[in-house]
């Protein structure tokens, strides 16, 4: 049965990649797997009919008969379970990649969307600018450990493709870093 | 072969917890698997024999042979799908029992989390008390939504297993919401 997930109708950064459906996207992409998108707009997304499927008012969902997800990596895990080609099919390789595929969201993503929230939740407050710098003082310190374990070059591309490149302090971190090892030891 | 976890020597909250090692040691405990804890200082934590484990300097960590594990999510999740009892078989209940493994890491427990880190970070700052308005109204937004789809009863267990019912914004939930539906729907 082919599947449909939500998207933004307009995404809040133009389609830069930070929306959540984009990882959705990629993986149905890579296996080949046919899917119908259902575009939202903001004020949809926070509407009763679309709490049904997410409760959180968020996107992006997945439909597909009679059941119905949400949250990236829980809809990204059930495509690669589904699907050969995204997971190792030895254990503890796969197992190794499940944890990076938390890793990417619960402490990788965090102080990344911080700063998101702070734009938005914090812009009008007097302490906006400083608060900035703590947020940003932090993605500093995540992404040079990641950087540490991953190599610059790797990183550089995993914060071009979820959109983080567009942050300044994203953007400043490879010439920071080239020094190091390029190779990945994951 | 009996895995080794890490855990606080002595835990930030005093065992309250909020350490993320109680998650590995509850999943261990319910499927019966015996398993060794080594204690760690939080300057132990952040040193290079320990960050060979875990990149980003945190734990818990989980040591089977030759696997290396981090992140609390993809730890008990190894555990689930190696041991029954933890995630239903059927494979469409077992994608929604995941969606909501993903929930509580990437949606329920951020805004969370962030008011401990801003009693880490902010404390010191002049905007600290004001910045701690903005978290937990996050918060409130975020349990009420949960409390909606779950109900508060559910909620008010959940939050004290986790440590949140340390916090008074999470204490003052079940009271606010008492009124409504006790049934889980999920």
């Amino acid at each position: 049965m082919t599947p449909t997930i939500t998207a933004f109708e307009r995404s809040p950064d133009r389609g830069k990649g930070l929306a959540r459906d984009m990882r959705v996207r990629w993986a149905l992409e890579e296996v080949g797997q046919p899917y119908g998108v259902r575009l939202l707009s903001f004020s949809e997304m926070k509407e009763p009919a679309h709490r049904a499927l997410h409760p959180f008012g968020q996107l992006p969902t997945y439909e597909e008969g009679d059941l119905t997800l949400f949250e990236s990596g829980a809809i990204v895990f059930h495509i690669a379970e589904r699907h050969a080609g995204l997971l190792p099919d030895d254990g503890n390789a796969r197992a190794r990649a499940i944890t990076w595929m938390f890793a990417a969201l619960n402490t990788v993503e965090p102080p990344i969307f911080d700063r998101v929230i702070a734009t938005v939740l914090d812009r009008d407050k007097a302490w906006y600018e400083q608060r900035l710098l703590v947020v940003e003082d932090r993605i500093r310190e995540r992404l040079g450990e990641l950087s540490s374990r991953l190599g610059a070059c790797l990183l550089s591309r995993i914060a071009s493709v979820n959109g983080w490149a567009n942050f300044p302090v994203v953007l400043a971190m490879p010439t920071g870093l080239t020094a190091r090892s390029t190779r990945a030891t994951f």
